[in-house]
């Protein structure tokens, strides 16, 4: 059986990612890594990989079955993924939450137009979590739904802590509070402020000479970030920030808490959580499942849009129906 | 809007279970029930409802647009799924796991004969947990799974209790063992023993004058059932069992730890769970899903059988897609 070809577009954290987990599916191979760098930048010990300039992807369109965009949501992908839906087929992870009826529209007609399916929003959140608050919602129509993220590092909060003066480095970690998380598994449905659902905790590395105590205080009065919140200041060096915090932990839980019954007092709870030693990993390896999904669904004549609303999950997997069937179900 | 009319085929908890999930969805509404007992056995206290003799199904292919069968899968399923799946689309919880394929084949050969859709092992195991082994699996190929069960009761196990001479009533509830599944959350994939995942507890009302040392050892020493188990036993009173062990709570959890990377070293957990107040109401909740789903796809033209694998989730939900992506995504 031939393998499904895949191309990388972009080779951040992410494509790195793409790249280990192809080697977890045996059904995939890694046919290019697509790149705006000069791809002579672009150096991978002891593995001959093709690297490409992302101009040159027209010419790869009989070489490529699914191209997994590894961009950014914020400037990469609204226009790579209408220009390469046009070609290939596509899996990518837009998540700006506001602009996806946008983008989907975008992607939709390109894909419509080259006969491609483009998997759009994939991953854990959009992804994973938002099939599980539908699931749940469509089983427990009566019900309240709660998301927790993390413990896990925020890119956007990092950021604005690492533009107040005098901050060399820093990372801020959003952890889920506990209590609220065991109170909902009880079967309570309180209505929870952003304060009691999640507690900022950030590592901060200063400038020598700088105003700890003033940094503290820019960090936790910042508005939307940080005043809402019960916010955690550590100060340590760039040496120790390096060293204890350059993973990329992440994960979290979506709990619906509904009722049933005739008198509807029966409490159903239903949870799904992820404990990530790696987000871009795990993300990486859930666009992969999604690359088998797109390309099944392409050989079989479908074209257009997708999310992970649209696409029944055997299409996900490597084995046949019949595997399924007597494995899994 | 029409509603989508559903007969209920079986009135036992589960039936009963449906019947109440119907007033959760406004798009759907119960049209008759089907009982293989005399019509007028069954009462239903200030409700209008048709009380519909099985034979008569055939009277009412064009009034019902999905038939939810509750019966059991040892003898009622096995007849009533292929029979029914030629006039109606219908949604059952067959769940002897062994038989599936074989079970598959004939709902599949009669749905296609009569351009029906029969979802099949719809409810939560098989069902929502079969779903989330697979996605698991899919998404961390390099990994292993732990499904446990309970807090909840086992009707098999109640059943071989009840079989014991000297024993008047009993009910057993499956029990995982805390401590095994925190050492998965924890991130450890040890090889788990039948006594190792499970405790069986169970509560015994014995006869008058019953030797109950000797009812305790035969559950304890019970092959299949209980040998293999760490297994408590409780002696009460016949109301005390009434009183205390008439609900029928369930749920569990399926627990996926993988690892990524180029290494793969990298550890990722995903766990899915389910916290019940009642077991049948819950299965009840999922099949009205489905009962959606089978109706929309029979209106878009297809038939046969269908598992959890095969259905794009979206079909569940009365939501439109646009509104998916908008609220959900």
């Amino acid at each position: 059986m031939n393998k499904i070809r895949i191309g990388i577009v972009g080779y951040g954290n992410l494509g790195k990612g793409v790249k280990a987990a192809l080697k977890q599916n045996s059904d995939l191979e890694l046919a290019a890594i697509f790149t705006r760098r000069a791809a002579q930048s672009i150096e991978i010990a002891d593995e001959p990989i093709e690297i490409v300039n992302i101009d040159k992807a027209v010419d790869y369109t009989g070489n490529i079955d699914v191209m997994i965009l590894c961009g950014g949501s914020a400037t990469d992908l609204p226009e790579q993924g209408p220009y390469l839906a046009k070609m290939f087929n596509t899996v990518d992870s837009f998540d700006t939450h506001a602009k996806i009826p946008e983008y989907f529209k975008a992607v939709n007609e390109a894909a419509l137009k080259g006969g491609k399916v483009a998997a759009i929003s994939i991953g854990w959140d959009p992804g994973l979590f938002s099939m599980n608050r539908m699931l749940a919602e469509a089983v427990l129509p009566d019900g309240k739904e709660y998301t927790f993220w993390g413990p896990g590092v925020s890119q956007g909060h990092s950021d604005a802590i690492r533009r107040i003066p005098g901050v060399k480095g820093g990372i801020q970690y959003t952890i889920p509070v506990d209590k609220a998380i065991q109170t909902i598994r009880n079967g309570d449905v309180p209505e929870l402020t952003t304060r009691e659902k999640h507690i900022r905790d950030c590592y901060v590395a200063a400038e020598e000479g700088a105003d700890k105590a003033e940094i503290e205080r820019q960090i936790k009065s910042m508005p939307n970030y940080f005043a809402d919140y019960d916010t955690k200041v550590t100060f340590l060096t760039t040496e120790e920030l390096k060293e204890k915090h350059s993973h990329m932990p992440h994960g979290g839980f979506v709990v619906r808490s509904g009722v049933t019954g005739e008198n509807q007092k029966t409490r159903q709870i239903i949870e799904f959580s992820l404990k990530l030693g790696s987000n871009p990993q795990f993300t990486a390896s859930v666009l992969i499942a999604y690359a088998r999904a797109v390309y099944r669904l392409n050989q079989e004549g479908q074209a257009g849009a997708k999310t992970v609303f649209d696409i029944p999950l055997g299409y996900l997997s490597g084995k046949s129906p019949e595997d399924l069937r007597r494995e899994l179900l």
